[in-house]
């Protein structure tokens, strides 16, 4: 599937979402929140260490690895060593990201994996990691003959997308189940920082749409290879 | 984009997740939250239609619609038909469920839209009122000519997944965001109804997933005219 648009400018598009999320979660956890630590008395500077980790990693990096192919005027095996690069550092963030939430949980007594949020997100990284093994071992190293290739391509690509659109819904769960706990333990419901986390959440969806019409769209024409198989 | 998988198996699964879908969100909210009421001194009966209606109307109405161009074995005419009139019944379901939760909010001095999934609701509700005129007008009366029909199906098609997928994530945000009230008012975290409302919310996650797959897959052999342009 190859929507009549060329990937270049909606790239940019993407690049730009990317730094504002990022901006807005570091001045949430930073301005709002105190700050991240990784030890630290004051549990939920532990906490804070998720959300950043996981927008950044899994989210932000997550999407220019998925639109690397499409974005970048490069050799296919160049992109596609950035795409692999770029999911690697994506899914170690998210590990530790979601370490950091288990860590802030265990440290504060909080029950754990008890609610949505957390159970897609076991989910998410697990199928992230099965598609990021799947992906090296079949297109990098040993690699697949040409016939498996050829079949797991649009299979990769759907599976990867599915995984990914999975991700940004779970993180817009995690923004809204934290940002009810701080309201019923009285932040006002329409105070700035309320504000904040959901326009963040909305910057993240926004970011998630311009990913996959980026991955859906024209590369660029003196690129002879990419993933318009699909 | 089309995958080399058959449309009917798929849809069936689609059909069995969405009867197991609304008979779990009935359980949830006529054994476990009292029952449905639209007048009512009891003021949460009014809020438990919302749950229902959207799950019912905007998501497993709403994936029926999308589907049965690919699930039906029927001629183009009668499965357009059948494609915006489910559409027509899923939006005024959606329109009547968001009613309810503002009703329930208003008689209850509930504040309303500061919560990340009214917001979402609320953009979801407009898309797909939007999406469905302009395919009223453009697919069916009285109709744009054949050039705009063929520039704006892929479209059509692409704008139509994306709302879907944004009605699914936001119905997850629901059930987590109420399901987050009630744990804090003392429900118990890895209670029963906790399970339940969590398991609800994967099968509106699995039902979506397979409503996008069924929409990728090969319609039956027999029929000419399906949305497979793209």
């Amino acid at each position: 599937m190859a929507i009549g648009v060329k990937a270049l400018p909606l790239s940019f598009v993407v690049h730009v979402l990317g730094v504002a999320g990022l901006v807005m979660v570091l001045v949430w956890c930073i301005h709002f929140r105190g700050g991240l630590a990784w030890e630290s008395s004051d549990k939920s500077l532990i906490f804070n260490i998720h959300p950043v980790l996981i927008l950044l990693g899994l989210i932000i990096i997550g999407g220019e690895a998925i639109i690397s192919y499409k974005a970048l005027p490069l050799k296919k095996e160049v992109k596609k060593l950035i795409h692999l690069v770029l999911h690697a550092i994506a899914l170690i963030l998210g590990i530790v990201g979601i370490y950091a939430a288990f860590k802030y949980h265990n440290e504060s007594s909080i029950a754990n994996l008890y609610s949505l949020h957390s159970w897609i997100g076991i989910g998410v990284i697990v199928l992230y990691g099965i598609q990021w093994i799947y992906g090296f071992i079949v297109f990098f190293y040993p690699g697949g003959t040409d016939a498996i290739r050829r079949e797991s391509l649009p299979w990769h690509v759907l599976f990867g997308l599915f995984v990914y659109v999975l991700a940004v819904s779970n993180a817009t769960l995690g923004f809204l189940e934290k940002l009810t706990f701080l309201e019923n333990s009285g932040l006002a419901k329409y105070g700035s920082e309320a504000f904040l986390v959901n326009f963040t959440a909305i910057v993240t969806v926004l970011y998630g749409i311009f990913v996959i019409l980026t991955a859906l769209s024209q590369a660029p024409a003196e690129v002879d290879y990419s993933y318009t198989a699909i």
